[in-house]
């Protein structure tokens, strides 16, 4: 061990537990609770506080893991996590980790790692061509889709202030970003860290689907012209975190054009769902965005994280984060340094679990999952709009459903806010299932998500007789 | 195949396909060329430009990853790798890796994975304290260093300007932010990215041994103020990127004191130098600092990406970041929502690494690997300084070494520049080991760095010989 696990038999041990550990936890997941069934500060209170002096041989971490992590964690990949967006991330995306692991490259410049860049854009490309977009796009990889969309309001940015990188803003115009009242809060987030503020976001009002309306936009742009405000990007939503709704983004991009406004679409969740043909109506004209995110840790059974962001101007990219010192000058000539269009310079190798997920399931294979998920989804819609007791909040385009318990009894709103959260918390205590909960249109909603490839009938089946068990029992 | 590779048998197969790889990887590496020995656009052109329609057998993505990736990989994992910081993805740190991505949870809050949240509690006070600074601060782990000064920038920002994060910077002061000549390119791209502006850092000069001149960050302070300029943030480094410099904190933090300015160290680097008790001194005052960055994937054998951001003040970062939309509220007393101290609301199980790592090594494994890497540079460093055609350009306090080719017949910076990027470029064609380049006080420097577990005297004396042969072979 003094050798510091470096050699052969070390690896062939430490690798062999591991796999070992992943086989066994993947073969019970679905027998533990959903939620992990703990309390704040348990597992801190558990540990040592202080780190170990001497080495530990790998059976004590092994057992550690098993009997105070395991209880700890809330588990995403059991059939019945339907909480959020439900995700998987697939044996063949996590063996493409642990290669990644194993090679532990940094692909902050091409010739750090030829592999790693040149493989981030060719897979990043089939990606984008599986969903029916430009292939030619330029594509990069992100840890996740709030890192991508504030990259590419920074990029938006520039080319709204030229120069802003150098000058920064005090002294500079406002500018304003637009998107509905539905779009994810990492875009408040990114106008927080650009500088430009929270106000500087204007949520546009949605139409009774939850979709921006275009009228609402138009007339917030004017606004703000009038204003002396300058308009600088809108983020369009395709699949909004609570109601997956899709924003009308041929009609957005029209706008946009026209109004010379860098167009940013979302479609973190929803971009995979055009994997399978009968879903590519949702990316209609983002063909026309500027930039554009989609995250195949979500529904693209590739383990987090991964968000690939793609762009039609990367020497918008180039303008708003390229900054080469010395120490990091090259002199290759055709090679891409993915560090000029981001600002994080340590660049894990991504695109390996990406690659294998495609190579494993292929188009087609992709697409089955996703229909098989959609249609789980749309029957757990049927039943809840073949009950007396639940309703339907929003539409189900894809792979979740917004729902709530609302007996004849109860008519206040805040009533059946009181009743649906002690619903949802007896449910997820049960531990068969976890469902979370947003807000539409000032209703409380319960969110159930089908995103995980063990998630079958059978598991919509008891998620929806434990909420009826448990609002039968509930005393209100 | 078509059930979606979630099979027992499935896991098997790939779990097993992997360790193999992985094994005979880290057996063979030591043979291969350390750098990439490619074009730009090879494996590109290698590749399908379509992703496949249907599933492919594993063994064809693991023949296409030995055939066509490994050769367009420059292996970190090389004993050779001496460029830039070496390091080290150990075996401890890899299994953690793939049991991170095994779980692939998302703990963005503390109930979607209790266990994340906590276990990164623990590990990144456990580093704190084998760094000997404030086990109590509070620390969470970032993907990048460049990521983690841009937090604790814009943590600073909002102390500075509270409300600049609803309000924006459009109208505010004009803000500076203050570092070494010899810092890390990621302070003028935090500063870029928080709309400061490039312009708002101010590089103050360093000594003769590029450690930032305590007395011109004072003069740039006062010249500041005096123009009504708003001083918001230091930035130290400890550990410069080039010739790892250690900037005086004492009496910078003194400084910021009296002028109540934030101060960010930045110990990415050396910081796990620290854990050897001889190399405390390096992080003499840090305990004053504001928020402080050291990474374990840098130089505590830790896979890419471990980035531990520390802070005194928690609250200053739940002021700049913290944004709840209904669908994240929680009702947990007493847990700690990491998404509410940062911007990215992802957050994947970094802390199983470093975990392993800790207990794999024990504290005093960590520091004997440390003192072995300090000791090979400084022996590195006799060899170049007892030579009559070479000279050392910086100080070897910790495991790197800065020098060139000085052969007594030429005498222009020009001509030794050329002649130093010639012979780097030689030797690194050769693909016995790596070394990269630096510019120090206008002088180009060989830039060697050790911090691979694997490199040892032998290679180091490989590096040595190969220098003296190319230069030998060199027509000037």
């Amino acid at each position: 061990m003094s050798e510091g696990w470096s050699s052969a038999s070390a690896w062939d041990e430490l690798l062999d537990l591991a796999r070992r550990w992943v086989l066994r936890y993947q073969g019970q997941v679905r027998r533990l609770p959903v939620l992990a069934p703990v309390e704040p500060g348990w597992l801190a209170s558990q540990l040592p506080p202080a780190p170990p002096m001497d080495p530990e041989p790998p059976e004590a971490w092994f057992a550690d893991l098993e009997r105070l992590v395991l209880p700890a964690v809330t588990h995403w990949n059991h059939p019945g996590f339907l909480g959020y967006f439900g995700i998987t991330g697939s044996a063949p995306g996590v063996v493409g980790e642990l290669i990644a692991a194993a090679l532990n490259v940094n692909g902050m410049l091409w010739k750090t790692c030829p592999a790693l860049t040149e493989l981030e854009q060719v897979v990043t490309s089939w990606y984008a061509q599986a969903m029916g977009l430009p292939g030619s796009w330029f594509g990069m990889i992100a840890d996740t889709a709030s890192t991508s969309t504030l990259l590419a309001l920074g990029a938006a940015r520039e080319r709204a202030v030229p120069g802003v990188r150098d000058l920064g803003l005090a002294g500079g115009p406002q500018l304003a970003v637009y998107c509905s009242q539905e779009a994810h809060s990492s875009v408040d987030k990114a106008a927080m860290v650009l500088g430009l503020g929270r106000q500087a976001v204007r949520r546009i009002p949605t139409d009774q689907h939850f979709r921006m309306r275009v009228d609402g936009l138009e007339a917030a742009v004017q606004e703000d012209r009038r204003r002396g405000v300058l308009p600088m990007a809108v983020v369009a939503t395709v699949g909004t975190t609570s109601s997956t709704s899709v924003d009308p983004v041929p009609a957005i991009a029209e706008l946009c054009q026209r109004e010379g406004i860098w167009l940013h679409v979302d479609a973190a969740y929803a971009g995979s769902a055009a994997v399978a043909e009968e879903f590519r109506w949702a990316l209609a004209g983002c063909e026309r965005a500027d930039s554009f995110v989609a995250n195949p840790h979500k529904w693209l059974f590739t383990p987090l994280d991964c968000s690939c962001l793609y762009t039609a101007h990367p020497q918008a990219f180039r303008a708003a984060y390229a900054l080469v010192p010395a120490y990091l000058s090259t002199e290759t000539p055709g090679a891409l340094d993915l560090m000029d269009y981001t600002f994080q310079l340590g660049r894990r190798f991504r695109a390996l679990k990406l690659w294998f997920v495609f190579r494993a399931f292929g188009i087609r294979g992709l697409a089955e999952q996703i229909r098989r998920h959609v249609g789980l989804a749309q029957q757990f819609a049927r039943w809840v709009g073949q009950s007396c007791d639940f309703e339907l909040l929003a539409p189900v385009p894809f792979s979740v459903v917004n729902f709530r318990w609302h007996p004849p009894r109860l008519q206040e709103e805040s009533a059946l806010e009181k009743a649906n959260r002690q619903l949802l918390q007896a449910v997820n205590r049960r531990g068969e299932v976890f469902c979370s909960h947003t807000v539409l249109r000032g209703r409380f909603a319960l969110h159930l998500a089908v995103g995980n490839q063990r998630t079958d009938e059978e598991v919509l089946r008891t998620a929806w007789e434990e909420f009826q068990t448990c609002a039968a029992a509930l005393k209100l």
